[in-house]
């Protein structure tokens, strides 16, 4: 059983991941990886941008279908998904798959959005698959999820139904002060490894002002020389993933652990966090959910 | 007595106010206004940029004294005077004036910093003048004021010195999240006068989730249509201020009303969110404080 099968595409925002995978047990054949996400191709050249990098697979397995999801499926992306609602399921997501119009054997997987009771939307594209890829296997209660990153998403799975989520722009807030506001003049090197800084940005969260006088304190220590300025950016970001999950977790609810999918370096961060906030974590590597999530999906498309 | 008898000058980081003012009185023979804030000035530049400003003052009146406050004592600026400590008056402020090295009778008002009992610093340039500026007379009960800005200033004055005072960088957030984040995609138009959106945003501020969850709604609801593509920069603003006041007035513990200093269409805004909270307000435009300010800090300097 090692002909290949499919081609499962995680196209998200800044990057490119593909798989080529085998029918049967889904043994991976190959693999690509590129920094071409939907921002760097042109409107018009997704299918250039696909034979780019998977060209080779397509041409010498002929026929073999793709399934694409992520920012693929937005706006700005090849073709637009119509989100699908939550609740949802895996089987419920596989039946809202799209073709891409135009093309033979290409499909999208939807994105999600959430309607909350006070009639407020939130939107994900790409991390329902990375959900559905974690899943643990046979559990009925309530799982929570916290996926970091530009947008970090926190949501709860019932019975295998994503029942809520909820967007926290922690990651894009932190870019974009470091490198536009006058929080980054005073900082110097990129690295978040400045674990007491980290540590003393989370201890902050908890007092009273607010984040937005909280954000200025990276300028008041700044100048004060509280700390180096190698450790303002990891201050920061203690500051805004302690925000974040002071919030988060009263609505998330979790039964139990919450499980973090993203990448390690990021996860760590967070586990330290949630688990000072008196919660279990338990971490999965994206790129791991990302190509379960899509081969639970190709399969539940199959036997639909 | 319309002889002139001071220059005073507020400069800051992105504008340049003067005044050429009467003793006695205090009556204002002339004035000027410039957006030549220090960030427009090269290093070196002061001395040239000053006279460019109010140079013909200078030779008309030879030997009149020159009074600066704002961001020109700042690092950044042409001479760096050290903070001033809280609690801070009037005549503390007076004495703490800093002579400019090697000019003659051109003086600069320091800023104030204030340590917290946790040992959190904060710091303002400029906004004590507007402040002492804004006192009501014969007032010995504390009285709150807002400085809506850039960088906001909530401060709380008793017995005429300032012993509290803390900072929001809500101005800043709005612009960089309006200009460098995605969030900026969705918005048509810059002004700010959809008091709807911005009423809904105020209303978000108090829901569950915070801040880094509720920017995101300013996408999500753009995406879903729930606001014109122009009434986005409102809701963004109503959500921003909402958190800060929301967050400010507990500490500030206004005793009555809170006074608020700054250019008209803002502190309207801030009005309208001040008594939603159930305070009340007054406003002072931001030219007046300031100009009163340094008068009172030139009457303190020579009588002290």
């Amino acid at each position: 059983m090692s002909e290949p099968a499919s081609i499962l595409i995680d196209w998200g925002t800044t990057n490119f991941r593909a798989w080529l995978v085998a029918g049967g047990g889904g043994a991976v054949l190959d693999r690509r990886e590129a920094p071409r996400g939907i921002m760097q191709v042109e409107p018009g050249g997704f299918p250039a941008a696909l034979d780019e990098q998977v060209g080779a697979w397509r041409v010498a397995h002929p026929g073999v279908p793709v399934l694409m999801s992520g920012m693929v499926g937005s706006k700005q992306g090849w073709a637009e998904a119509p989100y699908a609602s939550c609740p949802t399921g895996i089987d419920e997501l596989a039946r809202a798959v799209m073709p891409v119009p135009g093309e033979d054997g290409i499909h999208i997987v939807p994105g999600i959005c959430y309607e909350a009771p006070d009639g407020r939307h939130d939107v994900m594209r790409g991390e329902e698959v990375q959900i559905f890829g974690s899943l643990a296997e046979g559990e009925e209660g309530r799982q929570v999820f916290c996926l970091p990153g530009t947008h970090s998403k926190w949501a709860a799975v019932e019975e295998g139904r994503v029942v809520w989520f909820a967007t926290a722009m922690t990651g894009e807030v932190w870019s974009v002060m470091s490198e536009h506001s006058i929080l980054g003049r005073l900082m110097e090197g990129g690295s978040l490894d400045d674990m007491d800084a980290f540590q003393q940005g989370f201890m902050l969260s908890e007092m009273p002002g607010g984040l937005l006088n909280h954000l200025f304190a990276v300028r008041a220590e700044g100048l004060f020389g509280e700390f180096a300025p190698s450790g303002l950016r990891s201050y920061l970001s203690g500051i805004l993933i302690g925000h974040e999950a002071r919030a988060m977790l009263p609505i998330a609810r979790p039964a139990g652990q919450v499980t973090l999918i993203g990448r390690p370096d990021i996860t760590d961060l967070y586990s330290s966090i949630i688990t000072s906030l008196e919660t279990a974590t338990v971490s999965i590597p994206v790129a791991i959910s990302t190509l379960h999530g899509l081969t639970h999906i190709r399969e539940a498309m199959k036997n639909g």
